[in-house]
């Protein structure tokens, strides 16, 4: 299956600016999307950047600079279904869990993420579109309800965990080994036990 | 497959006061716990309480007021294997998820929760014991791999969620439909959607 990465050049992850400079939010974002890419090429599927500009990679790139629904949504209408779309901030993404998202047959499969969003998606039916503003996991939920598909829901810790703050970031240390992870360890983040919780620190 | 939970009366979750009272964390709590319970039993086991003291409620308990690992370290010894111990606050556990934990023939199946703790576990090892003690997750991985045990992880969302500080609240309200959740909106939770991660707040 054909799996797009919407990947944002520009300014990718603004709330990790207390603990990253501009540049290394870039580096960061671009090991991520490694992460996620070589997860689906292990699962078997064909990775596919749907990037706000050209970016060098070793995937297939299609530019398109309009907000992230937008631009889904006119993929989801260019091109043959199934077609799955997982988010690039999933670095804990395993192919076993890429496996998980796209193993089922109903109409849509949701990956919920914390906090509410949609993380990842599979869809066989074109009547489906998204919305990822505010809460898009029950937006997309209602959707699929309104227009009578059926949709289930993946259970799935690793792609749940989307890298968004400061906070997400013990995560990648506690659970991948990837480059996301290698690339904190190398910018001297290490995992502190505070109150119960680990907590990526720079040191 | 006997499932023992651990179950503070003394002062759970300390980390919500700030948006909870003494006697309103303790009503959250036993919630929780029943949302629990619930799942274990429509997923065809049954639970029992591990609990720091007398309790009121319909399933057996065992009162055992010592640290949480040397409790549940002499439960292990105690009774007969295969044995589950899962955490009282996963208000967000299914039947599905419970099922997805004891499925597996290894002898350790850990859940991690989010920040590096062990939400949940099964043992089919006498060998295996528990430190919840910071990181708990790679720690139990350590002690499976030195006792020369097979290991598996479960990749649940639903069992990873637990609910530790007020930030955790939103899930609940996602998520369930449970008692949890019947509670939070009882007591004027509702979500708001910030910076694009959904928050509950009290109104």
């Amino acid at each position: 299956m054909r799996i797009l990465v919407p990947f944002d050049t520009a300014n990718p992850n603004t709330r990790l600016s207390s603990v990253l400079s501009s540049a290394e939010r870039s580096e960061f974002a671009a090991a991520m999307c490694h992460d996620v890419c070589a997860a689906i090429r292990a699962a078997g599927h064909t990775p596919e950047l749907l990037a706000t500009a050209d970016v060098a990679v070793d995937v297939p790139v299609t530019v398109d600079d309009r907000p992230l629904s937008t631009a889904v949504n006119a993929a989801l209408s260019d091109r043959s279904l199934p077609l799955a779309v997982v988010m690039s901030d999933l670095p804990l993404v395993t192919a076993e869990s890429i496996q998980r998202l796209c193993a089922s047959a109903v109409d849509v499969v949701l990956a919920p993420g914390l906090g509410g969003g949609t993380n990842a998606f599979v869809t066989q039916a074109p009547e489906f579109f998204v919305d990822y503003h505010d809460g898009s996991y029950r937006k997309h939920l209602t959707i699929a309800d309104e227009q009578g598909l059926s949709v289930e829901t993946v259970d799935s810790f690793r792609l749940a965990v989307d890298i968004d703050d400061p906070g997400d970031l013990a995560e990648v240390l506690l659970h991948s080994e990837g480059r996301a992870a290698t690339w904190l360890h190398n910018a001297g983040f290490a995992l502190v036990h505070r109150d119960g919780r680990a907590t990526a620190v720079r040191k």
